[in-house]
């Protein structure tokens, strides 16, 4: 390796040494002032050409996208707006790049149609300083839970089990569709599927996280999961990544407590290893804001928001707690709401969250015991309150501008109401004997959680589309690249 | 969280006060000895219940399997096999196990018997070791990577494209195979499918990896791949997970440079963290051999393997003159190989490969500069040589016992070389002009590669099945839990 990155020499304190840099043109001014970047860093490096000793035909290469190697020396910069700049002694064109042709001119391009470009936006600093943070975001994922001694389990992705019992999944097949087997009576013969079975893309690792947890202790997923929903929105995707803790002995307040540590631990992380790409995305995002009516601009600026979500506790809150706050609110007296809440039991719409996060508790907020009835089959159930309401221990975690953050519960733990619960929701108790394998065999509290990694990668960069903070976005009509 | 977990009360060099946990029943002996796991540690506390004063109904509870919270003194053991022992003031059954049905009984279970109750089989000393040792090494990529700066990418798994220009690829549909919608022409109409096209899981994020390392440098992935292949060894899985990182100019001296300094660094990684886990791993390969032929036995345990390939460079051979040494050994000499290599350009099997890694290195082997006809469409070409043979810059890593671990190349950067190698292979290049952009717009040379992450974890772990080393394996027929 001869050449050294960017990014250190940008930090340099040694000047007047011969270096060897390699990476692409961002732009060429005055036929002297070369700006090359090579992704380490969202800062280019100033490489200083000696134009009149450099033949033109050369010089004409050095054209936005080109790949370079440059050699020279690194010296200390007389101009603004840099430190360092090379002092060229040698110059190779590694890759010409047509400029006529090019898609991404030195200029300002929307989200929109970069992400027509999917694959070149990367080279853009935006892009760069988004797919830093999300880097930087996932290791931190990683390593709150490893020092936390929890085990990373690779919960499959190809399955004959539905976890929430609800969801449109994928199938996936090796079948030959234009020559389906059948069996005597008609049926698809799925026997002859690879798997000898109906199989789909996971929708959640939590179930087969559950059987772990159930063994090891802590365990936690992180891989892609899957909805074969039709909506088109800035905040969903068909395929997305999901991290998904199992504890066993949790019960709701640790579980709580977890999911809180890890937001607050890998925002921080973020900010303290990518201070940068976050500065960068702070300016980016008031530039965006300022063609916005100042009434929709964000009340704080990106590392400000970051930063107060850091130093306040989440808001916990009661299903109940919460009704009785959006009943009693100026946008449902005033039917503003586009779903009127007029009675428990209501399942809450994005605006109902966005009012409680945003303009009641201007917080994150935790919101616990909700309905069973709105809420998935394996949380574990209260008992029946004083006004005969059925709750169950989830937790859900909103958050400002995002939405549902987190998904999670304490796990019913036992048996007979488990299987009750299945059978009030149909879903037949047969297919899931290894599931419940786990509440014969020493059951015991415990509890988990979702954490929609997109989402949060969201949160922390500031983006608004969800499509922009993944490298190559499925979502309905689309799985270019 | 009231209880501590009992990899830290073993560890404890203070006595005397009370404590809880929380864990199952591995065995309970005379009536007053509990042997408690809680998943954190592959060695169980012991609890001694005052049986006399405990009432008959309560101890019949104690069984295999049954989860319970003890609260004692955490004392000096008297009894031999542990330091430290609970002194039991109370014990709760948090979750009976009946004794009679609980498949897990404390005895030696066959791989066979547990890979049928893979929702179980955690529970077992062997299965705790192995996953625990795969966190490690899962942790220890993402740490390597993270040191040296790259950028973790999730590329994509549902997708349009096929990275290796062959393969047999799983279907994703959302089609209604009941009803399948047709063209007028009567093909099946994908532009009714969920993303209005055809698409597959993909088999390697290798042409999205490059196009993300030809923008910010050095990117790896670690995602899940597949195959719908039908093969049914100990070494294949339909569904596994993939390392793959590419850097913009590294060539392949650089990338197998990286390659071996992952591989030392990940084993080393898992010898330093999970030394109580390998150490019983090693125990268990010792004692499975027994049953083996003196013969077929390994020649180093288990430590000593791990330890010898930290201490040794790997052999760095060319195609050519691996193809010299195994026209020249024994095995061909006396036809004992089922393949006999008479000529350059054949494929090598894999008792060639063992041959090479086995019997005459002794060691990790790096074979390179391969012919270009048994090698993807995607691999730098070198210059014809003198004897007319056309080899590209591949690089396989072939490991003792487990043959290919890694698989990659330099890339080829030229883009008429790849158009033109693309036509020889039957690539239509209009499918692929998102990956042609990066030959066009700055090219440069670039290299990457491909590990096979549970086939590291067989290694590591001594493990024989490939099935044992992931939670759930998928393979023909099996896509159980």
């Amino acid at each position: 390796m001869e050449h050294t990155r960017i990014k250190e020499l940008l930090n340099a304190t040694e000047f007047g040494h011969e270096v060897i840099v390699k990476g692409w043109v961002k732009t060429f001014r005055n036929n002297q002032f070369i700006a090359i970047n090579d992704g380490s860093s969202i800062h280019n490096i100033q490489a200083v050409v000696d134009f009149e000793n450099t033949p033109d035909a050369l010089l004409k290469r050095i054209t936005t996208g080109a790949a370079l190697r440059v050699k020279g020396n690194l010296i200390e910069s007389q101009g603004k707006g840099q430190k360092v700049e090379i002092k060229v002694n040698e110059l190779t064109i590694l890759g010409d790049s047509d400029a006529e042709k090019y898609p991404l001119q030195p200029k300002k391009h929307s989200l929109e149609f970069l992400r027509e470009i999917a694959h070149l936006r990367f080279r853009t600093t935006t892009f760069n300083a988004v797919f830093k943070v999300r880097n930087a975001l996932a290791f931190a994922v990683h390593k709150f839970f490893n020092d936390k001694d929890f085990v990373y389990m690779h919960t499959p992705i190809i399955t004959g089990s539905d976890a929430e019992g609800a969801g449109e999944m994928f199938r996936v097949t090796s079948l030959d569709l234009n020559n389906i087997p059948r069996t005597e009576n008609g049926d698809i013969d799925f026997k002859e599927d690879f798997f000898g079975k109906s199989t789909n893309l996971t929708v959640s690792g939590q179930l087969e996280g559950e059987l772990a947890a159930m063994a090891l202790g802590n365990i936690y997923t992180f891989g892609p999961t899957f909805r074969a929903e039709n909506s088109n929105t800035t905040r969903h995707l068909a395929e997305f990544w999901m991290i998904e803790p199992e504890m066993a002995f949790y019960e709701l307040e640790d579980n709580m407590d977890l999911a809180e540590d890890l937001l607050k631990y890998v925002i921080k992380y973020a900010l303290d290893t990518c201070p940068e790409e976050i500065e960068f995305l702070k300016t980016r995002l008031l530039e965006e804001e300022k063609n916005k009516p100042a009434a929709e601009r964000a009340e704080l600026n990106l590392i400000d928001k970051l930063t107060f979500v850091l130093n306040n506790d989440f808001e916990r809150v009661t299903y109940t707690e919460a009704i009785d706050i959006l009943k009693r609110s100026k946008p449902n007296q005033k039917k503003q709401f586009k779903y009127l809440i007029d009675e428990w039991g209501a399942d809450l719409q994005s605006e109902h969250e966005r009012y409680l996060v945003e303009k009641h508790y201007k917080k994150p907020v935790i919101l616990i015991d909700y309905p069973a009835e709105i809420k998935s089959f394996y949380m574990k159930q209260n008992d029946v309150d004083a006004n005969g309401h059925k709750t169950v221990r989830a937790m859900d975690i909103l958050f400002p501008g995002i939405g549902e953050m987190v998904g999670g519960s304490q796990r019913e733990e036992n048996l007979d109401k488990l299987l009750s619960r299945m059978a009030e929701v149909n879903i037949p108790a047969e297919e899931m004997e290894w599931f419940l394998d786990t509440r014969r065999y020493g059951s015991a509290p415990h509890s988990g959680f979702g954490l929609g990694f997109e989402r949060l990668v969201l949160f922390v960069t500031g983006m608004t589309n969800i499509r922009d903070v993944i490298p190559f976005p499925r979502t309905p009509n689309n799985a270019e690249f």
